[in-house]
């Protein structure tokens, strides 16, 4: 692994790993989730909330930072670290989950993808060449490889055009990134593994992909719509395959059900807007599942939102203050449960290491299924049921 | 003084005096700015936060209080130092202010107000007596009797029977204040002086309010509307007259050149939305002026929003980044500009209570008001003239 990167791998039970990735901006043991700063900014939190949390890892969406403020802005002020003033490692994607996921306002072809932009409607270009620029503008640790996402995993042609497609957009990404230069600290470029929800796709995929000598590789296509069986079958098919010395990261997963069985099957990484999003929407995780605090169920109740939880919040305010907050449409009310979120997913990911070093994965995740459903019924209308569910609303982009 | 509540002069300058009141929940030194919690909560700032600004005393509102959650709620989950986390001194208004700024929804009569609620439309009894029983129930270190504001301070019929009738709404303030008991700690009542634009119905309400006995008292109706004059003229009649072992607060002022006026005069303590709610509106208030963070003059700008500020914002971020968060409506945006407006407004009063040690209080405000005049051009469209005008959006409560 070249210069400033390096993956070492500490621990493992069965496939799961836990490990240490090296980057300039410092080091995160793995598994590692990694909050959605979208717009250079985890929605509400400041950075020293955010490190509070035990966030090591911070994503943000390159589409958006094109549209605004613009990267050349970004790399004018000294690139993303200092301008949202974050001195950790940043993993930028590269757009191609909005060229899909906005795929209304887009027309892809071989060349790239011409995207409305959603602010003035003005056209902006995307090509695996200026995807790569982008992200040397903004400078993060890691940037990933513009790949093209199928809209249904689980239409076999779709999926082989885009798949192929991927292969031939990662070679144009790989040679622009060798022939072009950081504009301050090295920069690592991830390939990304396709395939839909068809293993023998997924293995091929993995086979291309891995052909080029990254600093890691990622899984994607799978946060999409509403195949979580897709989502399964891909891990499982591709996460194996995947060279053991590099990180392997799951991108847009997930919830804590979804950890469980893609750490289980070797991921290192993963990022996800669930805990802001959901902390914005008055839900929040917590080790009894998950709860609405417009419930009225908990006006009078002073305890914290999660007896086990030592974040901030749970630190300092009750379940009815929270749900005030809520019902008074505070700003704090988002600050607070967005911040708990994270920390919860942290804190879990904190277990998953310890219990992977311990051998131990097993019967966490075992608790964990067993505590969601046997506390459910007497602490409250916590809705265990929806914890899956909840994986798809997992865009790649917070807003 | 009464028990757990004391206030001493430390040091004086001409009229302008630097103390320290001491309440059961802390001694906080004076001139003292409160920042508004209108629903038990300062918006968009944690109680870490506020307290990293410099700020000792809070204020909430009764008003919305009563409204949601109610104040018995707050009662039963141990009152409001605990219920909003915030462990340092707490004032609560009486309600008297809404009672002025609502009625289009308030019926007034000598009994008391009756408010529609803005949330439900159901309708709110408010009287001298159930305002004491809601603040006995917040339990805030210091509460406020009901008073009657004019709405009109320069109509002389209209401010002499509004006076008249907060004199004898004290009475029974009073009254109710002397058979009633804490639910927690000791607290403190303080009357409110009223007399609107006329001298001599200021010096007749001095008497009347300071005839009882309390911890302190307040001059009121002045942050009503459009009268810039009529606070002048209140605060230079009313503030001299008012005991000088007392501390005198003068209520929903304002902004940094009222303090110079009114501390001159001898005010020791203050209240404004003006941080929070300029904040929220990409307003800033700097030692050059204020800005508008919209503007594209600072979107490449590198600096800290104020070069003079040591607060967290200006700390870490600059202008640029500041303004993106501000251009693509992020909540870290009202969040960082609050937080810096707050101990912009702090830093002001130790800077004041510095000035009235040395004796250096009148360069003080000519460096103010010259920084403001000289600075303005050179560095950018700051807005000083708006300054002054900001004091008349300075209403009571941060909605």
């Amino acid at each position: 692994m070249s210069g400033a990167f390096a993956f070492e791998v500490v621990a493992s039970c069965g496939r799961a790993r836990s490990g240490r990735f090296t980057t300039p901006h410092g080091t995160v043991p793995t598994p590692a989730f990694m909050p959605v700063g979208t717009k250079a900014t985890v929605k509400g939190l400041t950075p020293d909330q955010l490190r509070a949390t035990g966030t090591g890892f911070v994503l943000a969406n390159t589409y958006h930072l094109v549209l605004r403020p613009g990267t050349a802005l970004v790399r004018e002020l000294g690139g993303l670290h200092r301008f949202m003033a974050w001195d950790g490692p940043i993993l930028t994607d590269s757009g191609g989950y909005q060229v899909f996921s906005l795929s209304h306002l887009t027309r892809v072809d071989e060349q790239g993808a011409t995207l409305r932009s959603v602010i003035d409607g003005e056209l902006v270009e995307l090509s695996p060449e200026s995807a790569v620029d982008a992200q040397r503008d903004l400078g993060a640790d890691v940037m990933m490889a513009l790949d093209h996402c199928p809209g249904d995993p689980t239409d076999r042609v779709e999926v082989e055009r885009a798949t192929a497609r991927t292969h031939r957009w990662l070679e144009r990404c790989v040679r622009r990134f060798e022939s072009s230069a950081s504009h301050g600290e090295p920069q690592a470029l991830f390939g990304i593994v396709q395939g839909g929800a068809f293993a023998d796709l997924r293995a091929r995929s993995v086979e291309a992909v891995t052909s080029h000598d990254l600093v890691g590789y990622a899984i994607g296509g799978v946060s999409v719509g509403e195949h979580e069986s897709a989502m399964e079958l891909a891990v499982d098919a591709a996460a194996p395959l995947m060279p053991t010395e590099k990180p392997r990261y799951l991108m847009g997963v997930g919830t804590p059900r979804d950890f469980y069985r893609a750490v289980r099957a070797g991921v290192d990484m993963f990022d996800c807007v669930t805990p802001t999003r959901h902390g914005r929407n008055h839900q929040v995780h917590t080790s009894l599942g998950r709860m609405n605090l417009r419930n009225s169920v908990w006006a009078r109740d002073e305890r914290p939102l999660d007896p086990d939880c030592t974040c901030a919040t749970c630190t300092n305010f009750s379940r009815a203050y929270l749900r005030h907050l809520c019902n008074s449409g505070e700003i704090l009310a988002g600050v607070l449960l967005s911040l708990h979120n994270v920390h919860f997913f942290q804190h879990l990911m904190e277990r998953l290491r310890r219990a992977i070093a311990s051998g131990t994965l097993a019967s966490l995740e075992h608790e964990f299924v067993v505590a969601l459903q046997q506390r459910a019924a007497p602490d409250g209308p916590h809705t265990s049921g929806a914890d899956g569910a909840a994986a798809h609303d997992a865009t790649r982009a917070d807003s």
